[in-house]
């Protein structure tokens, strides 16, 4: 069976789209910019959140749940906030057959309503840091929306946190950018991202910094995937977040917030997917290796039980595809859809000779192999997956990044990848000019791709690209 | 140290809302009726959800996600559900800093949007059956909130399923009901509870039967802990989910539905608590030992973090409480308001002789134990704990549940506790007279306790009582 997608290369938004509905990740929902999100698709998300949860608590934080609606006066105790967030709000004005005295917003982000609790909890410098994360959905209203890149609604998680010093919440900041959000990113999604902070332009509203992840998806533009955000004391002074210091001196806390979404699903998908479908690094993949029985027979099905107990045996997360009545050939087509890394094919002519047909999603590379070593061999291709989806998106992100020294060579390098030049050659006005090109600094880097230690520090370069 | 707490039997509303607050379980939000979830409600919150999940998948279903936002037309689609509902809506009229079109309610239950959904993607009986669980918050506007019990915005789990005959949505719905919901409350949260179904009066809107889970509380109170239902073929006829069925004809389909939400954290404190605060069986709790340095030693603390990695290598969840700036009786009395069931004290004074003090938090019985079987001695422990809690609960139930014959009996009775009668003393109009004095029937059951075949079955008994 031929792949029921529109090829990547011919119109890669079709392509994108194909894949969700074919891959039966997502649909639209009824109200304008909301998104269904199918069982394949959840059980994506569910694998990020465990892999980042872990993190999360790793670092530290504690997992809590903030109310979903926050009163509209609370979005303006903090002036660039309520600018920021203000054209995108949800709002109820109705609540149990009666107007509501105040109108209240469906949280855009919770910073406003955790940092009215956080001034209740913090007192003394013992109480920090302060350290939570919640798992919600918030809603921004979108006027383009597209599945798992914009909706309306989405699902993240979202962290708050609180220092009694500047150092500690920039320190935090990174430990999140790095081991909770690049080590997901990178170790698990297989997607390589560049990190850096946000240009002032391009800064959360109420931040003093914003560092980002950046990655390149299959058509060179870029994905802003994740977030972590210095916010100084503009939210504590906001809200009154104060503490005393060891010292016996009432001090305003320093505080960060950080978030990642939905979004990655997108991410995932235009970064390793290819003209059949997904294409899933094993480490993230809800099935890792899908058992197919090619036909009714007795012999196949014990042949395929055995290799999946042994698979589940080692940890392997295994289905068995026992769905005789449907042709062989639109089930393989279903699993490349949907993007599992690793088939084994059990089909009774095959097994008759002792052997199996062992299948990599990436390079849809067919072999035999022995029934008693096919639980291995299948293991072993997992870990060589997972490599190769992460050296083939370094390899494409590489051949699409030009280090140019003008913003007229940027902007034309842009068209279909990273322009990386000085940011002394951008700046403010230049990132105007970029903009009436649909181009913008994704990041500012030092000239390594290190992190830059003040905003003003010379030598740093930008990256720039179109983005979603 | 004393409890902050005011005694149970004084005061059981401030008893129960003083354990809230002093083991920081959560806050009252600042939209009324929202709550904050702290980090050890949380905590608790999220153990129910993964014992909740696990089952919930043991039984075949997949999790999604379907939108927030519920355009106002999809809730008269079922004339009985929209009746059950409109009282509670939350209805957002702008968006996006326009007038909406058609307003959109924030769902207060998923039925409308999900059915919509299933009548796109069952065709076939081959299709079938299709079986969905969601995670997600809710919004029910409360005028009388009360933190877990009732709050405008719940954390729950809503199941919704399509069945080819009504026999297999029967099944399910008491498939959930025994595997998922009975086992997770009795076995894990050891809160022993009723099942029945409900009458007519107080089914859910929509459903042609409702079965339940009825706990009792510490001052006799009903608590419905969690229900399924079987809803016929009224939402299907509603949406037009449709499919061909093995002999070709078009058929409505057969459904159910079913939830447990944050209500349960309620149900957890008031069935266990106790003057001192919470009491968490140890299959549940977030931290099962708490391992407590009584003053700052090398050797002390040597020692705790010894029976500690023993008791981690061992699988329990454990934390060392080294906190010595803050006073030993301080710390002993934070950690019996959360509930945390066995405490290991290391002190200098009993390690000289080789000797820690081991505290189960069920019955306050404190105990010298060897430094060497610490860790073996605290795993028994939270076995003990654990039977000793349900059946301490199964005793009080037992203790408060009168068999009665007549209604006017059956009101004096429901006043601490359960009265059990006929349900033909009973019927529509005895359950008029039974809420003039806010008694309600919580379920039917067959006489030996076990579940009806059919509504009018004879010998049926009611088991009623006041409710939460």
């Amino acid at each position: 069976m031929a792949s029921p997608l529109t090829p990547r290369d011919q119109d890669f938004p079709r392509w994108y789209q194909d894949v969700i509905t074919q891959a039966e990740l997502a649909d639209n929902g009824p109200v304008r910019g909301t998104m269904v999100i199918r069982p394949w698709g959840y059980a994506i998300w569910e694998r990020m959140q465990a892999e980042l949860d872990t993190r999360i608590k790793d670092a530290g934080a504690d997992n809590a749940y903030f109310p979903l609606f926050i009163p509209e006066s609370y979005l303006h105790k903090e002036a660039e906030h309520v600018e920021g967030f203000s054209p995108e709000l949800a709002v109820v004005t109705h609540g149990g057959g009666k107007q509501l005295e105040e109108p209240v917003v469906v949280r855009p982000t919770s910073e406003t309503v955790i940092n009215s609790f956080f001034a209740k909890w913090i007192q003394s410098y013992r109480d920090l840091p302060l350290l939570i994360n919640q798992w919600a959905n918030v809603v921004r209203w979108e006027l383009r929306p597209r599945l798992f890149l914009r909706t309306s609604e989405f699902l993240w998680q979202e962290g708050h946190t609180a220092h009694a010093s500047h150092e500690d919440a920039r320190d935090y900041a990174l430990r999140i950018l790095r081991d909770v959000y690049v080590s997901t990113m990178q170790d698990v999604l297989a997607v390589p991202v560049l990190t850096g902070h946000k240009t002032p332009r391009e800064r959360f509203a109420g931040a003093i910094r914003t560092w980002t992840c950046e990655g390149m998806m299959g058509d060179g533009k870029a994905l802003q995937m994740g977030t972590s955000h210095e916010l100084g004391q503009n939210f504590a002074k906001a809200f009154g977040i104060q503490f005393s210091s060891e010292s016996g001196s009432l001090e305003y806390a320093w505080q960060t917030s950080w978030g990642v979404s939905t979004r990655l699903v997108g991410a995932l998908i235009m970064c390793h997917g290819d003209d059949a479908g997904l294409r899933l690094p094993p480490k993230l993949a809800p099935v890792q290796v899908v058992v197919l029985v090619v036909r009714d027979d007795e012999g196949v099905r014990k042949a395929a039980e055995q290799i999946a107990a042994e698979l589940r045996g080692a940890g392997v997360r295994v289905r068995v595809d026992e769905r005789v009545g449907t042709s062989f050939g639109r089930r393989s087509v279903e699993w490349e859809l949907k993007g599992v890394p690793v088939r084994v094919e059990v089909g009774p002519r095959d097994l008759a000779e002792g052997r199996v047909t062992l299948v990599r999603r990436d390079t849809q590379e067919k072999r035999p192999a022995a029934v008693a070593g096919a639980a291995r061999e299948a293991r072993e291709a997992l870990e060589q997956v997972q490599q190769a989806l992460f050296s083939e998106a370094e390899s494409a992100r590489a051949g699409r990044t030009v280090r140019v020294g003008t913003l007229g060579e940027a902007i034309e390098a842009a068209a279909d990848g990273f322009a990386v030049l000085p940011w002394s050659e951008v700046g403010e006005a230049g990132e105007l000019e970029l903009a009436a090109s649909s181009v913008t600094v994704r990041c500012l880097q030092r000239a390594d791709g290190g992190l830059a230690g003040s905003d003003d520090e010379p030598g740093l370069q930008a990256v720039v690209g179109r983005a979603y």
